[in-house]
C-alpha cells in the first residue's frame, strides 16, 4: 500500500481567509492535510519570525475532517511550529501556502508572507509552493485557478527535482477557461514607487501611511509579469540562496584590503 | 568641487544600539550622513513592511551634528521613508545598515532586519551594505571591525559595479589585529533546527517560545561560514532576484499542463 502524502497548508491572510479554504479543498484530494495558519492577517510580514515573544497555538474545528491549528505568529512561525511541534517526527511531503489575496509576482516575493512560509518549508527541506491570485477584491473567486493548482500539486507530488524546491505561482484574475496555460519564468525586475499619505491624527501628531504604485522595469518576455499580462499562470522556481553569483568575481577586489 | 557623498545609515537593533553608533562614526568620515532607524529593536523582522498602520517619524538629537530620525516601523519601512520622504528628491550614494548584534551569515540573511533594510535600498537602486558582528553579548565591541568597514565603504564609494549592489558583510568576533582579511564568498547552506520551549503562562495557557541551534550543512571553502570560522570577514554579494535559474529547465514540464 502506498502511503498517503502528508501536506501542510498555511497562508498569510489568516486561517479564516477565502483562499486557504480553496487550497485545502484541492490539497485534500491528494492525501492527509494538516493546517497551521496565522490567527490574523499577516500580509507583507516578509520573512519575520517571532523570537522575543511566546507563541500560542489553538486547535480549531473550521474545516470538516481536517486537523487545523491557528497560531499567533507570522507565516514563517506557523511552518516552524508545524514542523517542530505539530508534525514533529513526521515527513511532510509538500507545503502549500495561499491562495494569497493579490500578486506575489516580481519583487513582491520579498515582502510576501505567503512566500516566506513556503520558503521556510523549502529551507527545512520540504518541497513548497506558494499560490497567489491577482485579485485584491473582497469577493475574489479563488476557485477559478483551482484546476491548475490541482495539476501543479499532482505533478509536484508525482516527481520532485530534489528536497526543498520552492515555486512562486501567480494566477491571473480570469475565468478558468480564459487562462491560456502555465509559463515557467524568471522573476521580473520591478519595484514600488512609494507615496506616503501624510496626515495628522486626532492627538495632533503627524503620521505617514504607505501607499504606492508598482512599476515594471522589465520588458523581458521570459518574466512572471509578462506571463500574467498574457493570461498565463506564472511559475517562478525560487531560492533562499541570495548569493549574486555573477558578482563574485567583481567584488574579489575587496580581498586586496589589508590594514 | 566634488560633491560629498550622501550616506543613509539604518539598522534593526534600534537607533540607540551600540552598533549603529560605530557605523555612523565611520560613515561620517566620507560625507553627509542621515540616519533613519527604528525606535525599538526589530531583529528577525525579515523584509516586513507596515501597510495596515500609520508610521511615525521623530527627529532626534543623539548623534552630534548628524540629522537623525527614529521611526516606529520596520527596517525596510525606515529605508522607504528615508528615500520617499526625508531625502525625497536627493540622490543617496550609499546605504549602510548595522552594525548588527549577531551573525547574518548563511541563511540568517532571510530573517535579518539589517539585511532587509539594505535590500530595500538595493531594490530602489541604491548601493547598500549590511554589516554584522558575530557577538551577541551586551558588551560587544563594535570598534574591532571598524577599520575594515572603513575600507569597504571607501572602495564602494570609489567605484561601484552598478546601481543597487548589495553586500552582506559579517565580521568575526576578534580583535582587529587577529582578523586575517576579507573573503568574498557565497552564502553557506545552513539552517536552524528549532526547539520550542513549551510552558504554561500565569493564566494557565500553554505557550511556545522559539529557540534553536544553527546547523552548517555546507563544507565548501568558498562560503561565508568557512571565512568566518577562519578569522576572515565574509562579504557575500547578494540579490533580491530569488529566481532559481538552474531549475527553470526542469520545471518547464509544468508548461505541458492543459485542462
Amino acid at each position: 500500500m502506498i502511503k498517503k502524502p502528508l501536506i501542510l497548508v498555511t497562508n498569510d491572510d489568516g486561517i479564516t481567509a477565502g483562499g486557504i479554504k480553496t487550497l485545502i479543498e484541492v490539497a485534500r484530494e491528494f492525501g492527509e492535510v494538516v493546517v497551521v495558519a496565522p490567527d490574523s492577517p499577516q500580509s507583507a510580514k516578509g520573512h519575520a519570525i517571532t523570537i522575543y515573544d511566546p507563541l500560542r497555538l489553538k486547535k480549531v474545528d473550521i474545516f470538516e475532517g481536517i486537523d487545523a491549528y491557528e497560531c499567533t505568529g507570522t507565516p514563517a512561525d506557523c511552518v516552524k511550529l508545524a514542523k517542530h511541534h505539530v508534525l514533529r517526527g513526521r515527513k511532510v511531503d509538500l507545503c502549500v501556502s495561499g491562495i494569497n489575496h493579490g500578486s506575489n509576482a516580481s519583487i513582491n516575493i520579498v515582502y510576501s508572507g505567503t512566500m516566506s512560509a513556503a520558503m521556510e518549508a523549502s529551507l527545512e527541506g520540504i518541497d513548497a509552493i506558494g499560490f497567489s491570485l491577482l485579485d485584491y477584491s473582497a469577493s475574489a473567486d479563488f476557485s477559478q485557478g483551482a484546476p491548475f493548482i490541482r495539476e501543479i500539486i499532482a505533478k509536484q507530488l508525482a516527481g520532485t527535482k530534489g528536497t526543498g524546491t520552492l515555486l512562486n505561482v501567480n494566477i491571473p484574475k480570469l475565468p478558468t477557461a480564459d487562462i491560456k496555460g502555465i509559463k515557467v519564468c524568471r522573476q521580473a525586475k520591478g519595484q514600488w514607487t512609494e507615496n506616503y499619505m501624510k496626515g495628522t491624527d486626532p492627538s495632533g501628531r503627524e503620521y505617514f501611511w504607505l501607499s504606492g504604485e508598482f512599476i515594471n522595469e522589465d520588458d523581458g518576455k521570459d518574466t512572471d509579469l509578462w506571463a500574467l499580462d498574457h493570461a498565463y499562470i506564472s511559475v517562478v522556481p525560487s531560492t533562499y540562496d541570495l548569493t549574486k553569483y555573477d558578482e563574485l568575481e567583481w567584488f574579489k577586489s575587496l580581498e586586496t584590503i589589508h590594514l
